[in-house]
């Protein structure tokens, strides 16, 4: 692998990403990606005595779901990446605890699963044969961590996105027919003063555009270039500015761009809002939906950058600002 | 680099580990170690309103530090891994938001440190010049998060571990003379059932001998080989439980075995129980002082093993036990 200007790396052996799976919650099940995913579940609980034991589960059933689609045997992964919102990210811990498999703990908010995803394939062609790949989010754990109790019945304002319940995860292997990661690049922290905890898009948006010029700059690529640009959940509002900033500094990607947070679910029937969000939004978009779109080669050079707000409710209440963040992995069949 | 047995790298141009900093609060400054560290601050607050805004400070005027006393201009540092405990790792993401370098979140817990040196050293295998490593974590935003308001004047047991304020970090490179990563052993998660979160020496000790048995029988190496074997915080009584672990397992560490939990406080005169803690419990301690003694040749082999609690506040509330790990890295000069 190499650098490639400011914050791209060039893989020499693209690392092929062999398997997908994705588990969602009754809502996403109900959403227009319905039938994509491996499991929709129907109820938020699954059996669990609390949301967060919930969450684990999913986490810990999709990790065990794709390792078994794979075909590899357990032991012969090399190492995991893996994260989620909830405080120290204990579903995660609690989901691949049984797993024995080394395991490299990450936190990106929301941009999760593209760090993942990076950081594996930086493992792959450095000494990994396969690796692990997984995030989680729960909307219930996550509104009564970071909003207020589900029993309070809340009005949500019009900016606010709906955390997917749900997982998403991927083995990413030096064996493999594609499709290929065959670059990455890795966000800086951007932080533009947007200081609303309800208004994620508009916080994350700039990151998005910093990364996506970036890329285009590091690789000489236009956004023509790429079939699909993906972004991880901006949302509606954050999706929109995002397609202003874009075009402020040049590049028009109206064409060919979508956001996971405007795909997982239907505003008008779904009263989301702004749309979905949280680090299993764009986990299980592309798990479910855009890996077999790749597969099937409807899509044969993809841009998914995922963005994540890193902050906490404390941060908030402090005064702070939103510091934002947008990692991009290119893959190509 | 290439993978060694079950969960090992070899390196085989060693990334340098070309500087380090650290700076610490009040009571680590009265401390045992206190000469060694690049900055000892006088209060808790450092001029900040709030305990978190200080964390984030700290970890930002570390980083700063690092950079500054490296004489590396930061657009050359292709990449940084930090975390922290803070809820969503707050204090890192403060902490990094100005630097305009590719971020990384990651988290550990305790064991952050050696899981940011891990990553960072394949990096700069694999493509980049330097990267940069960093965590924190501070007394008071700790026991306000995880335990109980510090105005309650809570007792504290026997058991209990004081968490470090202060940061370490460390710039690790292509160049430079050393004291260069040689290996990492990269922990799965361990849980052997202990429910007690005032008592993680215990809950963390079995992870750390996983990790170091794994170590030695991926390596080939005995105990002996290293000048040093030094634990990440584990504590009086998580040492004592890690010695006689080892020994049931076969392998005898008594000589050249030391805890950063041990090393950091005077256990007698500040009362702090069974010894620190904290992300940058090893952290400072192998920036300050451990990181010396490395470029002064008086060590010369030494296996650092970082060891984390992978839980919350409320997975304990939730009847949960403690899912441990540890992630070690080789250094030699």
């Amino acid at each position: 692998m190499e650098k490639l200007g400011k914050q791209t790396v060039r893989f020499n052996t693209p690392p092929s990403i062999l398997e997908c799976s994705s588990i969602v919650g009754p809502k996403e099940g109900q959403g227009p990606l319905a039938k994509y995913f491996d499991k929709c579940l129907t109820d938020e609980f699954w059996g669990e005595k609390t949301w967060e034991k919930a969450e684990s589960k999913i986490i810990k059933e999709n990790v065990t779901s794709v390792i078994n689609k794979s075909g590899i045997p357990t032991n012969e992964i090399d190492c995991c990446f893996a994260g989620d919102l909830l405080n120290q990210c204990i579903s995660s811990s609690f989901g691949i605890r049984d797993l024995q498999i080394p395991y490299f703990g990450i936190f990106g908010a929301c941009s999760t699963f593209v760090e993942a995803l990076s950081l594996g394939a930086i493992c792959v062609e450095g000494f990994a044969k396969n690796v692990l790949c997984a995030t989680s989010s729960h909307f219930c754990s996550a509104e009564k961590q970071f909003r207020f109790p589900l029993e309070l019945g809340n009005q949500r304002p019009p900016t606010s996105q709906w955390t997917v319940t749900g997982s998403g995860s991927s083995i990413i292997s030096k064996s493999g027919t594609g499709p290929f990661i065959t670059h990455i690049t890795t966000g800086k922290i951007v932080d533009m003063g947007i200081s609303d905890a309800n208004n994620m898009g508009a916080a994350m948006a700039p990151a998005f555009a910093d990364t996506l010029v970036t890329h285009f700059l590091d690789t000489g690529r236009k956004p023509s270039y790429y079939d699909l640009i993906l972004s991880g959940d901006l949302g509606y509002i954050g999706k929109d500015i995002a397609i202003d900033l874009l075009n402020n500094k040049g590049y028009n990607i109206k064409n060919n761009y979508k956001d996971c947070g405007v795909l997982i679910f239907d505003k008008e029937n779904q009263d989301t809002h702004s749309g979905g969000s949280g680090p299993a939004c764009c986990a299980s978009v592309f798990s479910g939906y855009i890996f077999k779109e790749l597969k099937a080669k409807k899509i044969n050079r993809l841009l998914f950058i995922a963005t994540g707000a890193l902050m906490n409710s404390m941060s908030v209440q402090q005064g702070e600002t939103i510091p934002s963040i947008a990692h991009a992995v290119s893959i190509e069949v």
